[in-house]
């Protein structure tokens, strides 16, 4: 975890203090389920949900201080806990193995870091569909390659973000029920020494299904697929932060990351205001989609389970959600307050000399009966001096001036085809199959 | 590709000529719509799939050789048709760009071999199902670290493999759903030369659903989604295939993969029977995972689109495909045919003296009023003399001469935890949540 | 492999043919030492040299069709081997073990692979260093952030990536000795039935160095190693093609890929210019990236070996081998052409109204004793102008006419500080750096 | 990072406290030279350096909140610096841009933390010679596949882990050479505004070598060769970490994990001795090759430089160094008080009749003149009775029965070949060419 890429919820999510919190809750509705089972007396729920009631402090130190000496954590845990509240507390984790804590406290963790990504992702969505209402029809280039190709709307790059973390944020629904499971089984997941009901009890109270099978350990595949759906949702920030930076290229500058004024860009170059933001978060991207391959190689673990996947998740667990969530946010904010230049992009768009109309007269001379070989023909060698004038000359010109092109297009039929407008026909059609019926 | 990691089905789902066909349906299926809606004659469709009637061959060499000079596959495609179907051909493509009949091809391409391996998913969920009931209470001991712990039954270990793979099963088809969109939008996704009822009926007639909005491309985190899901499937192959691996060793030998009688396990050791399948199952998977990443690569793809993800694609759509395909085979045969042996099973079960009766001697002690603290430490030190007695001293006796534990347990109480059986209680319960009402 | 992107030499390499010829000399050799050494007769070696020195050509189907029957493949080459050479062929193998075979023929193949990778590096250096000098003085804005920045040369840019490639052609040597390296050392390694000199024999004339100690197999850290090199040197192709795809933007324009007068860039858009050839640089450079993680994960062999690491090599010998190969000799056809744009560089790094040299402006006034706040201050604000001017005024002007600039510098003093000369006279001294006294 | 998997020496390198002492050192070194050369007082250096003569505290929050205005972490630093030394800082950085401070420190950081790598696998190497002299002939099964093939000896896995390390060892001389660079060569790397003496100067200083030709930064190849480095080592720790955990298996139990006193192994089944440090470090080994992959994804940044790396290097500095260090630190600990039990290995190794000792049989069957085909198929079918009868009855017996057989070897020639001492002929020589001449 690197603190400046961290924010406070998530990250109070993986302290010790909400680790232990969680454990307490299993431990105690376990045991309050067996008492009602007549396994151990129903005082021992009691006794534990009635010290909780007075909120007590965690005591994190003096619970690492004994699995010092007992080198084993959900132990150290439970004796703290039983020097607490005293005797009904030997009646504790009767029959469950660690794991049953363990695994079902990360399936909470992970649940509820799934709500604060899902919240973060609802956030976004918010912000791109406003900025995408609000540039609907601001005409700017579309670009295949890096290079002019038509015109699109600046709000129809927004409809595609838009989509594109939609779906993410059901891939993260989906996620989230991948991991949300129970798992109160026993040593080897056989509940030789503990009812089913318990398990079926305790992941009620705490909003999980119940894991149908489990060894001592809830299956990885699950999490595989949760860190590698975050990795996904990374790209996708990845993606629209690429297209930030290349926005506010010098040469560009359609857009540009919210400059405060205080901020000094380099320490050298007064004047410059860099995408630092978008490149930040295409570095957070990397980090994020690096985390699903251990989480990957974790599934395979032996037999009824080694403990091999726990070190990488004490890495991955918080640092995929602390990481995605940080991201999400500065995402969010990005969009929220990014300087869109329209004029600019209609600078841009006119360029070329009226090039990225090429494509329409190439149709139109088709249509009036030339054919594909010979419409191309013509298109291209006036396209190519309108390219190598770079963009003083005017297509539009040059076609009226070539005898092929004039004799199957009337000038003002070629004009025609320069109508920007043409273009932005089907944009509410694209909105309403985005955004649903406005 | 690898040919001996390929199936016929499969391979030939990504051959060129698999590809012209879907991309000349792709191209007849617009031309109709675009004669119904007036832009071309109603004729060219007709031309097109009169010609498609006579089931011709598809001319690779010949596609291949106009591309070399053109340089553009799509047009050296249309090129060959075109001189195949005669004048009508002309009006083939009409306001679509190369990327609608790519896109739309490979999203044929994924949803068709996501449906051959949602097939090999039921075929090995039903050979894991067999297996599963065939041994669902032939005892074996299970292993935490390596180490065992308590009993379960082989049948058990195929339930956990059932519940997984129908995991997968429902991640393929969400990650099926996910790559399975039509995009006939136009260069930059406007539809300002091809109206969107062109791409409404081409989705309709290869059965994908529409592309809400694209931009040249259809977003590559569809794709990314879907090869990640793919590692994830690859990742559980791996974890039963290293299952089979350990029952394999010498010293374990609880099963092996068939044996056919003219196979030699090696040139120098001629006893050796090796698992030589689950071995390379395990590699294969690593294969499949390592895929996932270039496919999240591809996803910031630049502005509307740039084309490094194609590379990328003409990789990871046959290899990862092709290579899950076969490995899912394999594995099907592997279990299909694993040779189980119960006896053996039993016999190391019974090796560590009774060592792993010794949970329930732990519970029974805390039950009789022992503190927890204690109860541990009077089990431990005769399971020390257990262990490392290397099983020739048996823990029940041991502990039937422990005064400390008499004074909590009589000797028939202590006899009575060392029931194998008890162990097996909730195995119904477990089938029924796995494999539903039997 | 994927043919497209397959150049032939690098290819043949990992035909079958080229695999059992090598294993064939492997064997040849070892026999030829175990004659010296009078454990076979002399007469063995001589056999199989006389046959191979008629040149035979190898039966690959024949040798398939035994292994289909034996499943064994080293097995099914001897034999065929035997077949044709007759009764002294029995003597082939003695002691060996099949891995001795596969292990040092993957090593040749490896090590030939890097021979031609390194002539492919030489003949990348070799262009670009030519380009460099043609260029050394060329000046073009550097950029940070995608924001203009201060001046450098486009002979700048190329010695960069010269200075990389020179650091690739290092490691890849270095890659090439931790793979070249000959095991003929029997079951587990420990030369029971096969003499250490054999070993030694058959690394001496295969030109590999001995393996100082291998198990069944040579340790699978040594290919780690490659692999992870060869994904290193991708990445560097990526940055290079990165920077060619940046320069052709159409709003930059500094730089074009080669534009041979048959292809067409797109079938919509006929005045179109992709940098193609760099998107899919961008794009197998992934690919080879990813080889490098199955290529370690199969390191962590079972024991003395298990046979995991063999199918991920199938993939990855060849594709990570092949894709470079053609991946090096694109990007050198891409150097080697680049139609390279002064004029346009001379009129972007203009464009910002001489903002560019507002460091060297900072650096004055603090030099003159204003503080370097108030230098910044003094700057920032006139940078503000010009920057929010769209380049129409110069900061310059601006600068000439602030009252508290004009304090500290003469307006002789001022103009001093925008020559452009003044940023390349370290250019030799770089040069002399990167390729040494010219 | 993780705390729980953290060394202090290592942890230090990378805190706040560190960087901003090298920082310091950075900067006074430079403004030294330039005091050498004229183009700042000689007296700023010496008022620098005075103050850093008392060892002042670095008052980090005090630099974070200047930071927390600026925005700009070098720019925080040298405004608390003048802070503290007063007027004749303002000389300080004269010339320099921020990256030249932050990439050189960063590898200075890369260096030492190299240093302590080093020094790590120099003390693993240590104790692995040190077990492998006292188990040089310590007889042990060796396994391919999991299944018992050849002897070994226990010294001689220990000799192959020597060598493997030994390797690593010097891969990490290797990596340390190629992150060991000073860049301070102003904005765009042209020391437009700063003397390449600097530099040079700073280099000597730090131990550093000069970085040929930097654009703002040093290239980012450098660091991807780094952490792939990292990554292979890691690979090689979870090698032999995987073979500790075969061998401690129940079944196994050739070799353990020491046990201390006071650990418990399970909260259920307190017999359990798990291999649990070695299955964390395979969780570890996950990690530090999973930094890899972003790092490699750092090299192809825009032009002269974007940031994007920089947020990966705060995650993946740290955390891929401290977790290697601490990895290295946990594996020799292993290593050095393993528990070794000959006696069970010479035990598993009896237990299956000999089996092991068919390949010596087959060579003498050849070597009287049986044919390949006919040797393999006699020592096959009693090695086929010996193996059903699960080690019970005896090969040596069998082929001492065996008519054909003895028709080439006496009961002698036969017995012979079931030695042990056979397959250690060759361990000096193993030993000499691993551990040099003893």
């Amino acid at each position: 975890m690197v603190p400046r890429y961290a924010r406070p919820q998530m990250t109070a999510l993986w302290e010790p203090e909400a680790r232990f919190k969680i454990w307490f809750e299993i431990e105690a509705h376990a045991t309050e389920k067996l008492g009602e089972l007549g396994v151990v007396p129903p005082s021992a729920a009691k006794a534990l949900w009635d010290w909780w009631a007075t909120n007590p402090a965690i005591d994190v130190p003096a619970i690492d201080a004994i699995e010092a000496v007992t080198k084993h954590d959900v132990i150290a845990f439970l004796t703290w806990v039983a020097e607490q509240v005293g005797d009904e507390a030997r009646f504790m984790h009767q029959g469950m193995t660690s794991s049953d804590v363990l695994d079902t406290c990360l399936a909470v963790q992970l649940a509820r870091a799934s709500d604060i990504l899902i919240e973060d992702l609802d956030k976004l969505l918010e912000v791109i569909r406003r900025r995408a209402f609000e540039h609907k029809l601001t005409p700017t280039i579309g670009r295949s390659h890096g290079i002019h190709a038509e015109p699109v709307t600046f709000g129809l790059k927004m409809a595609e973000a838009y989509a594109e973390f939609s779906r993410c944020k059901a891939r993260l629904i989906a996620a989230r029920a991948e991991v949300a499971t129970c798992a109160i089984s026993g040593a080897v997941g056989t509940f030789a020494n503990i009812d089913p009901r318990v398990e079926e009890h305790v992941a009620e109270k705490l909003g999980l299904a119940v894991e149908p099978v489990s060894t001592q350990v809830i299956p990885r595949d699950r999490h595989a697929m949760f860190f590698a759906t975050l990795g996904v949702i990374a790209s996708s920030i990845e993606r629209l932060a690429v297209e930030v930076r290349h926005l506010q290229r010098t040469e560009v500058l359609e857009a540009e990351e919210y400059f405060s004024p205080g901020q000094k860009g380099s320490s050298a170059m007064p004047h410059k205001r860099n995408p630092v933001l978008t490149e930040n978060l295409t570095g957070l991207a990397r980090m994020v989609r690096a985390y699903a391959l251990p989480a990957m190689e974790n599934v395979a673990l032996w037999h009824e389970r080694d403990i091999s996947h726990s070190s990488v998740e004490r890495y991955i667990g918080p640092d995929a959600t602390i990481t995605l969530d940080f991201a999400l946010g500065r995402l969010t904010g990005v969009i929220d307050k990014l300087l869109v230049y329209p004029e600019r992009m209609m600078k841009n768009l006119d360029k070329m000399g009226g090039l990225v109309h090429s494509q329409r007269v190439l149709l139109a001379l088709t249509q009036a009966g030339v054919s594909r070989e010979d419409s191309y023909r013509y298109v291209q060698r006036n396209a190519m001096k309108v390219w190598e004038s770079d963009g003083q000359l005017s297509l539009m010109e040059l076609l009226k001036a070539d005898a092929d092109v004039t004799a199957a297009l009337t000038a003002e039929q070629i004009e025609e085809k320069f109508d920007l407008d043409y273009h932005f026909a089907q944009v509410d059609t694209i909105f309403a199959r985005v955004f649903g019926a406005s």
